[in-house]
């Protein structure tokens, strides 16, 4: 699956004319910092999952103009040959701050931060927030989806629903970064060396005479562990009749037995229960019984409990596109600048229409906060980026409620913006998509408040300011008061 | 923007695992029927429109099997190297049917048909569905929030929200065919020769002094068609006042005018009246107003009920996304097969635990039905494939109420279904992009009746069929009803 795209010119028009800009007023001498973050969970859900900085990193590391490009540029007549001349030697130049890929990420903190000349900065932020806000919604998604499972494998088997081929590549590997055991996308197997799952579709049964023949064949062919699709014409009166009796007449007698029966229509708490009675009848407790068709973690969590008897959960349409909440909506805002001859950055901040749209100013650092005696995170706290932190004793302030005085005592502190690229090189390990899910899992099972994860008015993580930040953020908005 | 990805392996595993059954098994020389479909517009809209035969179209031919993906094949030791050396020279040498690219579509017809080798129909099936699946869903939902616009025009800025890399390309062009005047895009530009539009981001604004030092520079730069973004401090007493300020100090003096203002945040409604009377009393009754900020159909058509003064609507996540409905179900199922040796199709359906999931069974056709009168189209009407019909009156059957005994009388029939691909090579001539794009224009304001347009409980479109369908249908149910 040879793939050699340059995907650089995945960007919004307005980043080249700004950039145009700012190449024509001397602007390339400026550094910007700019945040990528993100307003709201998906499904008012209480934490994110961020996914993605393998492909941002590659992105960012690969950035460059070909000449088809430039010559489509020129053919704008927007651009100057001086520009487009800038362009065809462009790479990026700056630094890129991260959390580390896997993390569980909250609203309104900066996850990626990137310092660079101005131009650098904004060239990048369509590609950037593309990866950042598909990967973390499909792995929030899917996190959602094991969780509501309690431990039952749940498989991707979205490629067909997916939008384009992209979506259903890095989303089989978000999904399996979030705790998917495996995905039916055989690209993305290629691609990521992620395991594979697949069962038969329908249209295997009715290429044969009838059904116990298409069982029959499929089971000796791949006896060692075959699932059997049981809904073509009617499950409990021919599928779970067929699939016994292939059990019985084939596979116990050459030394194997049926691994799973599929249901992909009708009532799945009714037909999983009838076919577990049915099965454990005919000696079949081992079968294990899979369930499809528009499952998602509400389906799954009623399934459950109404105790179906289901073993395996194939998810198709409601992971590989979030569908009841398909958007995961970072942003990428500036937040200081610098000329030059300047030593520090100046804070920007803008205030909008809408409080909610309020940026954090500043170049800044995250840390999060662990409770030392249950190692829980019990908040996200922001600071100025290198403020100096007195781990015995940390003054905060809840944006919330600004007028207590708050501290945290007892706590741990870990930084979650690492430099991951320094003056357009790489100079972090990113781990393995294994260590990555392993992370993950390390995080919702350890370090997770319980009462974050629930589905329903989940527990609100605690974002806290550095006292000198809070500072400077209600400095900035009263600078920005307007005389009406 | 080099693209050369062979797509090859975007497949369920599934499909491998069958078609190596059917090698195994010598059903090499079955020809299959496949249909796809789909059984709900999206966002219970009254129809859907079709994107994406371009892409299925290079998909089929290209469809190949590098060395790469059979050495990964091997390595999963399902496959024994006579299936591997199969499929390392396997090129699709099937016929397919289809839709033209853009036509108006409805649940439960065939919209493209493939009729191939067992194996080859069944190999493309994930890579057609993800292209129809994921371009007719942005291209029905663009033509949507198109049709809530009344004529005003609406531009795609999504990429960002977009899932991933194609899903903004590909995304971009479906907006495009189905009525979008433009695209933020960059490489959707590049790639599909769309036109490109763009304003400018808040981090320009703050990459300056201040708001005006801002607006003089854009408009310094590029005077012909300036489009100042009014919200990063305050849209009435700052973002507007220099707004007017540099129209009146630089761009008039210099024979020009401002293009537009734009809001992307607070209350539309309010703001944009406030901004046209402003504009107005300041001799500005030229400058239009652009608004972006999560907009969709129903928040434009609320918009232009309450009389907001908007000319240009920038939509974003809920284009690219179709936030509100973000799958399109399209489905591929077997419909019937044949044998090396037999002259005719055998038909097959799936009857399945779900009503709604029954196939139509056999090979087929669809014609499109006409009112003579008004040329408004009136039914779709499905047949047995190359049945003849008599034009002067066709007797049908209403599936849903089959007692009835109609015919069409005085209209004219046009056939959907078009021969594409003849043994594996292209016998048709894909419109270019802006005759797809006139096609779809043409459908919507002239066949289409009024009432299938209107987003609350729209006109649900007649599917009708043939007697010899209609009796072909019923006898394979009687013959799949179990004896319970």
């Amino acid at each position: 699956m040879l793939d050699k795209r340059n995907v650089t010119t995945l960007m919004d028009l307005y980043e080249l004319t700004m950039s145009n800009g700012y190449f024509k007023y001397g602007f390339t001498n400026k550094t910007a910092v700019f945040d990528v973050f993100f307003r709201n969970n998906p499904d008012e859900g209480g934490y994110s999952i961020f996914v993605g900085l393998k492909e941002i990193v590659d992105y960012i590391l690969s950035f460059h103009f070909d000449k088809e490009d430039i010559d489509y540029l020129r053919s704008l007549n927007l651009f100057n040959e001086e520009f487009l001349t800038y362009l065809s030697n462009f790479k990026f130049k700056g630094d890129v701050y991260s959390f580390p890929e896997g993390s569980v990420i909250y609203p309104s903190t900066p996850i990626i931060t990137v310092v660079a000349p101005l131009i650098d900065a904004q060239m990048i932020e369509t590609g950037i927030l593309t990866y950042f806000n598909h990967e973390s919604l499909i792995a929030t998604k899917t996190n959602r989806i094991v969780i509501s499972s309690k431990g039952r494998s749940v498989s991707d088997f979205g490629a067909r629903r997916a939008h384009g081929i992209d979506a259903a590549l890095y989303g089989a590997k978000s999904a399996y970064i979030a705790g998917a055991a495996s995905t039916a996308t055989v690209m993305a197997g290629l691609k990521f060396k992620i395991p594979l799952s697949g069962t038969m579709a329908h249209s295997w049964i009715m290429s044969f005479e009838n059904e116990y023949d298409a069982f029959l064949a499929y089971a000796k062919l791949y006896p060692s562990s075959p699932i059997f699709l049981i809904d073509t014409y009617n499950v409990i009166h021919s599928g779970l009749m067929n699939a016994i009796k292939v059990n019985k007449e084939y596979l116990i007698p050459n030394g194997y037995r049926l691994k799973a029966v599929r249901l992909d229509s009708g009532d799945l708490s009714y037909l999983s229960k009838k076919c577990r009675k049915i099965l454990d009848d005919n000696g079949m407790e081992d079968c294990l019984i899979c369930a499809t068709n528009s499952l998602d973690e509400y389906k799954i969590q009623s399934l459950l409990q109404q105790e179906a008897p289901i073993d395996l959960f194939g998810v198709g349409e409601n992971l590989i596109t979030s569908k009841s909440n398909p958007v995961f909506g970072g942003v990428y805002k500036l937040v200081a600048i610098k000329n030059q001859n300047e030593q520090e950055f100046t804070a920007k901040i803008k205030v909008s229409e809408t409080v909610e749209k309020i940026t954090n100013p500043g170049f800044k650092d995250v840390y999060r906060v662990y409770d030392k005696e249950n190692n829980k995170c019990i908040a996200d706290f922001i600071t100025i980026h290198n403020e100096e932190i007195n781990q015995n004793e940390v003054k905060f302030i809840d944006p919330n409620k600004p007028w207590k005085s708050l501290s945290f005592k007892n706590c741990s502190f870990k930084k979650m913006n690492n430099l991951i690229i320094k003056n357009g090189k790489l100079v972090y390990e990113i781990p393995s998509i294994d260590d990555i899910r392993k992370y993950v899992r390390n995080q919702i099972d350890n370090e997770l408040r319980e009462e974050e994860k629930r589905f329903i008015m989940p527990h609100i993580h605690y974002v806290d300011y550095s006292v000198s930040f809070y500072n400077l953020k209600m400095k900035l908005i009263e600078e920005h008061k307007y005389n009406g």
